[in-house]
């Protein structure tokens, strides 16, 4: 949770006289994301989200993410739409940060979903990955084999203070990785964040995904093992197969996996559990102790890596190879 | 900012069918609030705010806030009003907390007030002291001079590690306060917070009152003493005479001052001041350094308190006496 940058109503009042938006009638800071500062706007028309881009986004990668959620919008796919300014800009500056203001999107993300939620995140997954052809901008994954290998680097010499032997646990995994990543899978833009927090429900329906503030251009399996990891699992840490087996039917519904994509999960799976665990790892080694942000466990995605590692067939997440 | 609780979809739900509001159609937790956790919520019909009250506020006082809301409003002030549930309780329970459903109260608190702003918090102070009369239940002031001396002895110890000679200074503070106390004004039920955060504006007018969780019974000039201190300085701490006039003539054009109060003001804004402090000061001793709350800086209301140690006659706050 987390608001880093207040604004003044002068200062606010005059971002929106850039805007076609109505008359603001009040503005409160939300305790949700943790990289940006997000305000809820109600106006005298619909009520919106006013993000201001904090030190974490790279300022380059604002039209690649703002782009995105047009190009996703426009082929039918629900999410937030960033607002044109009246000079047909969508991004602007308040408070001396870039800003966007973005739709506002109803909906509530789910803290105890269950099988059929899953199948639902499947298929909006799978229409994301269609949804995103035809995409003009490119953004390659910080966060694959590379940047792990950066993250752990600055984090390897203090791991085993989270855990005895961690240090030549995840060196050999990151070795494992290395020599059986695929790379002649099917690619296009990925979520690569598709958590709880990300997916809107209303009623029994999934209203929206949220957050692209992590896409890229990825193998579109991997996105499907982040949703295994980030789904699938129980808070005693066991794989729910029933969670599983609905979130790749629901995939599958929309976008079949080839066979090749199918036997590539569990190694996909790996990559991104270490993904999790090494961002959480880093966070947890160098968040000051008074930050605002509450730290997440990275051994949690440790417990993940392993089960993936003893996975002996796809079946076992829940579909036939 | 803060949410300490978070509420899960079913549970809320469930909490919801206890009242005749419509349908839930998002909800989100807000940085706005130090005491409770706070979450704006979408429904098909109004926004409301669901404020769930964590531990510093005292179960037994809920009642009176409640009611004192109820009654405000009744009485034509513009506050926020608790729902009744069905069955008729304002009161009941969520993810182990009492919780309650507050009308959506639109406007903006304003981060730069100018003197027009502080004339129409003095009317709608006055306002309120009117429109409190009657209000049946009583509520002592828990931080007037028997709270000062409790805080000030779990803090005496070590406030000279805030600022040397400190720990003289407040205690002789307290003596004179003790001795110059007045007891005979009007009194009646009194804000006690009503800092900017608390005063929401639409266009140029005022357009309600918030947070009524520290209000009680006890003077009703301490109030406007607070709204000095709260209002009418700027950030280099100097007083501002034109927002203080303001101020009370906002006030006195609803009610009038008595001499008696009007020759109180500068005792009372320097109890204010330190009570103000005090909790400040306290909060800073002991907030744990991971804490989700942003620790204020006691050394502003000192500097408020020494100001008003040497205001020679009440005509420097801006009145003639």
């Amino acid at each position: 949770m987390a608001v880093y940058t207040d604004i003044s109503e002068g200062d606010l009042k005059h971002f929106l006289q850039q805007y076609d938006v109505g008359e603001l009638t009040s503005y409160k800071g939300i305790a949700e994301g943790v990289e940006n500062s997000n305000f809820l706007l109600h106006t005298t028309r619909d009520p919106l989200i006013l993000t201001l881009y904090e030190k974490r986004v790279e300022k380059n990668d604002l039209p690649f993410f703002l782009g995105l959620m047009q190009h996703l919008s426009a082929r039918g796919l629900s999410c937030p739409l960033p607002l044109p300014r009246r000079d047909g800009e969508l991004l602007g500056e308040l408070s001396g940060r870039p800003a966007a203001l973005i739709s506002f999107l109803e909906g509530m993300w789910l803290r105890k979903p269950e099988a059929r939620h899953c199948r639902e995140v499947g298929k909006a997954l799978a229409q994301m990955h269609l949804a995103g052809e035809g995409f003009s901008i490119e953004r390659p994954n910080a966060l694959s084999l590379d940047g792990w290998r950066t993250l752990w680097a600055k984090a390897a010499d203090r791991a085993d203070e989270v855990e005895g032997g961690l240090q030549e646990e995840i060196s050999s995994e990151l070795d494992f990785l290395g020599r059986h990543w695929p790379n002649d899978l099917p690619a296009g833009v990925i979520h690569a964040d598709l958590f709880q927090d990300n997916v809107f429900f209303l009623g029994d329906g999934l209203s929206g995904l949220i957050d692209f503030y992590f896409a890229c251009n990825d193998l579109l399996a991997y996105d499907v093992s982040i949703c295994l990891n980030a789904w699938c699992f129980e808070k005693d840490g066991a794989y729910n197969v029933t969670k599983g087996k609905a979130l790749l039917e629901g995939y599958q519904s929309v976008r079949p996996l080839s066979d090749e994509e199918l036997a590539a999960l569990p190694v996909l799976a790996r990559g991104s559990a270490l993904r999790f665990f090494l961002t959480r790892l880093y966070d947890w080694l160098t968040t000051p102790a008074g930050a605002l942000v509450v730290k997440k466990d990275p051994l949690e995605y440790l417990r993940k890596l392993r089960f993936h590692r003893q996975v002996g067939s796809v079946a076992e997440y829940g579909v036939a190879a």
